[in-house]
């Protein structure tokens, strides 16, 4: 006890004056604004602000399974509460993201040049929701016939991590369209730290598509997914290789991602790379690497690896 | 400041008929009740509602670890009122499951039946706390041993994600057992979040599993796991192909995961796929491929892959 | 209706007798108080508490990006009211950590020593914050060079997780040289759930890394990583065995961990393992495999594995 008592009392850190030097030593290192987001200069979209719009697009798609159930008689009631309270925290986020933009870019469009276009997106994202939930639905019956141990659609819902991660991802793609600064990426990290399904913002992802475990699948920028796709974890549509421009920098913004075609599915960690084609109806075995085009209807699985085997019976 | 003053006026989304139409839209897309979750019909168990239980059991297993510490004259008394809080909450959760799946299967159970089943199911539940408790023990002395970066079995308890995981597991694979609906893969699907690990709650464990790191472990709903299972990150035990009935509908819940025996080590992402036998004691390597049952000792490795090395020394 | 009405009734569980006799068998397996955290005695550092601290540095190195904006008018006034907040906080769960790990040893440290010594670490650490702050630009410069789909500095800062991952590792590491117990592990397992990177506080890091995705990434206790080196998702800097001592339990703290020299790329799903020495300049390629020592500038990719491939068109 004698311990406790003496231990509870905290001792100076410093003085008051090495106090105050380290708090000005830290302030020196904002100086360059870096890593800084002011009310003053950026204010930038928040974090919680865009997490919490994301659970409420979540809550329009699949009403009654992230909050409370909810009534039949007051479902479309609750709908347009929730459209309008996202209507305004997006635009408000929206603005920000543009106004960061315009900063940057030292550009300086006009108030009522953002304004309208962030009216426009806002507008844009909310009439995109019935076709994102139609699309949704295919992707739950995708998971549900694609998985043996999948009981039912309203289980695949509740507890597939694809269905967060697809669903952040085609609402995050609608914005990435309308080139929103920041907003798409936020939310689709949102979704990559909650299932370990990192897909761009930016790839096309058709309907019906299945990512089953869903830990480590990488999907890049400007991948393009068809229809019917199923896709196992691990799995990584990457770039091959970054073209640099003439001053050595990255080139931002090219084709540098797989295309890959309708019902193809590819198993658990295989990697393909590049701007390349995966034709209809192929199937990508697991651990295959892959950086060259394949026609439709290919298989290509990893020859039965050598590996050594020291067994008992075979000494 | 202009910009600001201008930009915080929220114009119009669309008009008030605008509005009204896209609700409707949205609502007609509600009608077929897929991805809809209604206190009239459904009424699914509530994430929240059995993330809270979760985290409840978690204080009875390791009990101070996640909340404050606790007393040790009033130990007992906080386990007594845990578990009366989880009794009632987890009744209700199942209550919800077992009517969805009466529903779900146009089927009609009694009101008595049900109630009857899953009272029982709490009791089994609850009962089964003292042996979990007992093998977690032996998990966490896996881990202390099978690790040379631990150094305590406290940093264990609070820093290890597969104590987490497994922990979840072993509570949801009893309700799995008597056959729950939704609840036990919504359990394992908050470890799979919160630990990148995968395991469904069919997967049956021995006693002394440690799965180090674990991001990207998946381990399938008919896996047989022996006691003292050594398992690294990445390691996939899934199945290898799923038989289709006579409609081309997937096959659900037949044997189609590898049994592994007791004393088996698996490292850093190796897949072992299918209804095979590893038997007792083997090492399985890292990156091994391996769909065909092993006696037991065994030790599989891949072969020193071809790999091109240009180095500027050997030119 | 009725069914609902009926059903709410909870029945008891077992009789009183049954329910106490359950608390009594539960409370039975806390007797060895092995994963039971007692006020009394260890009274361990706090998931919540330390939680709490983690997230408060990283409002200090990145003031603005995880709460509300701030203003450039009271930036280092609220920066001293953080550090004035993190020193109280930090102060009393490293004494915690501390006096675990007194219990634990058997020994007995005297009151004044542990006090000096905690206090001396949060100094230590707080005085490291300016460094770290120029460090982790240096890594956020790094990630906006190294990714094509980065569009401005403030983009990574938002929504990269490796900035996050490793913003985190760097604090810990600094508690881990003061060898603190306990804390520095929760703190990069904080960043383990919310990245899948899973750095141990031991790995020593230069400047300028950049981790791309990230998922599944495992860098060990002893790792060493020079400036500017890029790694991808999967990557595993690992040990490639642990030696035991004379009664056969794991050596503990020992090197077992690669060395990766400055400017090394390390691309998806490469293994390294061993206490190895990778040369400046190396680039190791996706899925290789490495257990030996290369030397600077080296190249070392998989050769086009062998897979088979059935296409329509070749037959």
């Amino acid at each position: 006890m004698q311990l406790d008592r003496k231990c509870g009392i905290v001792p100076p850190l410093f003085s008051d004056k090495d106090f105050d030097k380290l708090v000005e030593e830290i302030g020196a290192t904002y100086q360059d604004r870096v890593g800084v987001n002011l009310q003053e200069a950026h204010n930038l979209p928040g974090q919680r602000e865009v997490l919490e719009i994301v659970n409420k697009l979540l809550e329009v798609i699949f009403p009654g399974f992230s909050e409370a159930p909810r009534h039949h008689e007051s479902l479309n009631a609750e709908t347009a509460v929730l459209l309008s309270e996202i209507r305004h925290a997006l635009y408000d986020q929206i603005m920000r993201a543009v106004r960061f933009k315009c900063h940057n870019d030292t550009l300086c469009c006009s108030d009522c040049d953002s304004l309208a276009r962030s009216t426009g997106i806002v507008n844009h994202l909310l009439e995109a929701i019935p076709g994102i939930r139609e699309t949704m639905k295919k992707d739950v019956a995708a998971a549900y016939n694609g998985d043996p141990a999948a009981t039912s659609y309203d289980e695949v819902i509740l507890s597939y991590p694809c269905i967060k991660a697809i669903t952040i991802q085609r609402l995050a793609h609608v914005l990435y369209c309308e080139k929103v600064p920041l907003i798409p990426r936020m939310m689709t990290e949102f979704a990559h730290a909650a299932t370990g399904i990192d897909i761009h913002p930016g790839a096309t992802l058709g309907q019906g598509v299945f990512i089953d475990h869903g830990t480590g699948v990488v999907i890049g920028e400007t991948a393009t997914i068809g229809d019917n796709v199923r896709i196992y974890q691990g799995v990584t549509l990457g770039a091959l290789s970054f073209p640099k421009d003439a001053h050595g920098n990255v080139v931002k913004g090219n084709k540098r991602h797989p295309t890959v075609g309708d019902n193809v599915t590819i198993y658990a960690n295989a990697t393909v790379l590049g701007d390349i084609v995966i034709g209809a109806g192929s199937v990508i075995g697991g651990n295959v690497w892959l950086t060259e085009s394949l026609p439709p209807g290919s298989r290509i699985s990893i020859c039965p690896p050598e590996q050594l085997v020291r067994s008992p019976e075979k000494k």
